[in-house]
């Protein structure tokens, strides 16, 4: 029988509020199974730029790196943010290890090609059965990996990586080894039906359902790349995958919306 | 029979100057056996804190670790240096893993207690088994450590700390397990009897003729913390421990300074 595996990604206000964050990470301390947390950090990845005078460039929401960004990304994601989110799980008794995917040869990527957008170093990933190994390697240790934004080339390039991609991709890597419950804790209670309207999450989406939404645009911005990403997990066999805001994290994963195949 | 572990420190210019540095990382993995670097960034910091009009406050060439400060050697320790050397080495054929000391909980400190002077959030290291046994777990796993100088101290709070100390540490707690051979690549070809000489390096330091320099005022400021370190590690049964630049360092590990018992 496999053995459990929980990934949550954090992101956006978990990351910005130590109070809540704090909440967040006792949580996920308290599971009792392997785990593996994600996260991003491109709000505290601005303020570094705004202090550091770097103008911030983005298209259709996603950052350009240029190399002074790439420098910054590097520092605020690898360092500050993963190392606190490290020290902070520590001392809740977590045996965390904080990784970028240059670190253990985790995730490697290839630099965007430059077809109409140059994105500079955002890196796509590049699929490789050496990521599941390497990090079973580390979760046999007793240890819970902390992974922050970014991969390399393979050539000496660190890349800027989506997190949500991160997530659903280890998590789709991992899953013919552990049962794999994804956990996207963001900003919002869970995928609404009515984007003005918190009440309206859709408590189980499948994808049929989704295709609709989006064709209606009713589901639009950034949830589509996430949703994207997440309905290719669960159909390569992730067990579970649901995308709640921090209450949904504290009140036992109850609440917010679980997707499901058709 | 034990197996061999080299460890080496690098700082300063190695890796200040890239084309140096490139050169030195090559050596690194061109060495067969297991390995673990150990890493600096000082200048590379206070490059930072200039950035950011971060005053830099030092008393006896320690920095003082305020709040700032300690976010910006985070970012620039944990983040730019250490995630760089790591992709760099992955580049290499070596399967890097970057390291805080709260990663995997590898070195635990205490906040240095204020007496007459107040250094911040500067890290004393709490000796632990536990250094050991997580590092070689990691060994075990064909990774070679990238240890940049920051440490934690259980509570979720990240402290600096000499990475000089931490080569040292590291060395004396694993040597029950390997026979460990520490390198200190700094900016000097070695121990200099005459500091104004180059050529007047000291080939073999016992640790007598070092005291007697020391009483003599011929080995001063900086090289004292460095040298009782690593005598301290060589009477607690570490194999071998030499200091060299990186010309050494290329000349196979000729020239230099190793340091002997009496």
């Amino acid at each position: 029988m496999k053995p459990q595996l929980n990934i949550w990604k954090i992101g956006g206000q978990v990351i910005a509020n130590s109070e809540i964050l704090d909440q967040v990470l006792d949580a996920f301390s308290s599971l009792s199974d392997s785990k593996l947390l994600v996260h991003g950090g491109g709000p505290q990845a601005s303020d570094l730029c705004h202090k550091l005078d770097i103008p911030i460039k983005k298209i259709g929401g996603r950052r350009l790196t240029d190399t002074a960004t790439l420098e910054v990304v590097v520092m605020v994601y690898a360092g500050l943010i993963n190392k606190s989110l490290v020290a902070a799980l520590q001392s809740k008794n977590v045996n965390a290890l904080g990784l970028s995917g240059a670190d253990a040869n985790i995730i490697q990527a290839q630099k965007r090609a430059v077809l109409d957008i140059d994105y500079g170093f955002a890196g796509d990933i590049i699929p490789s059965k050496q990521s599941a190994i390497n990090l079973q390697g580390l979760l046999s240790l007793g240890l819970s990996p902390v992974l922050c934004p970014l991969t390399h080339d393979g050539q000496g390039q660190l890349l800027n990586t989506n997190a949500d991609t991160i997530a659903a991709y280890v998590a789709r890597e991992l899953c013919s080894r552990y049962v794999v419950n994804l956990i996207y804790c963001f900003d919002r209670p869970g995928v609404l039906l009515d984007t003005q309207d918190p009440e309206s999450v859709i408590s189980m989406l499948t994808h049929d359902k989704y295709l609709q939404l989006k064709k209606e645009n009713r589901i639009v911005d950034g949830m589509i790349p996430k949703l994207d990403n997440a309905f290719t997990a669960l159909q390569q066999g992730v067990d579970r995958i649901q995308l709640c805001d921090w209450k949904g994290i504290l009140n036992n994963n109850q609440g917010g919306t679980t997707l499901c195949t058709n």
